[in-house]
């Protein structure tokens, strides 16, 4: 038995598409289910600054934009996609939450191979949390 | 298209068949080939201090006891292995060149979610090297 519901972590940047599309191709060969979830890690920081911003209506808008996007990416996919989940806080704590809601048994995430990303990664931080099986693709 | 040749990085611990049988477990569904790695990574290290041990002799009946240790877990994949390596150095320079010369296209490797693990893990090393995707297994 290999793996029944993969889960692809994605950031909506450019190369969102070549994860999806990697988890989609796996899926398919293995009959799994297929998921996406982006997290907003650093909304909170970015505000806190501010007083008289709405922050429940803002943030409520930032992740119906997330959403969208998470269904065009699902939509190219070329396989059905199970669920779309969009987050924010800390990346590693909302992703296992993820995982063990949803009986994710494989999480694929991308990791650019650069100075700061060496250093700062969230894929870093997820290695070292996630309770299961990690694929990470390097980005260039 | 999905993987084509699949290779498992294994240290001979007792966790290493947990992740020979997970990657025979995905080359078969995929039609992947599957071969197998041990880097004796810290062999020239220890000895530095001795000077009148013969290192050739020595070395080369490590990595011959490792190249035995590696075929007893092809054995038991269940699963055709097409090569076992067995090499000495440094882990990603080492790996890097396997990847290449045997156009691996998705590596195996577990990872420790241990206090010292979390700081100086080898699996680290390999996600800031690694021309392919990598797969993480934690182990516990």
């Amino acid at each position: 038995m290999t793996y029944q519901h993969i889960l692809v972590a994605v950031d909506l940047s450019e190369d969102s598409h070549i994860l999806v599309s990697k988890g989609a191709a796996l899926a398919e060969k293995l009959g799994a289910k297929l998921s996406l979830i982006h997290i907003d890690t650093n909304y909170a920081e970015l505000y806190t600054g501010l007083i008289d911003i709405n922050m429940a209506e803002a943030q409520y808008r930032m992740a119906d934009n997330a959403q969208e996007q998470l269904q065009d990416l699902a939509k190219k996919a070329n396989y059905p996609v199970t669920h779309t989940f969009v987050g924010s806080g800390d990346l590693s704590d909302e992703i296992c939450n993820t995982i063990k809601q949803s009986d994710v048994d494989l999480m694929i995430c991308g990791h650019h191979q650069d100075f700061w990303s060496k250093i700062l990664s969230s894929t870093k931080q997820l290695i070292n949390h996630t309770p299961v099986d990690l694929l990470m693709v390097p980005l260039h």
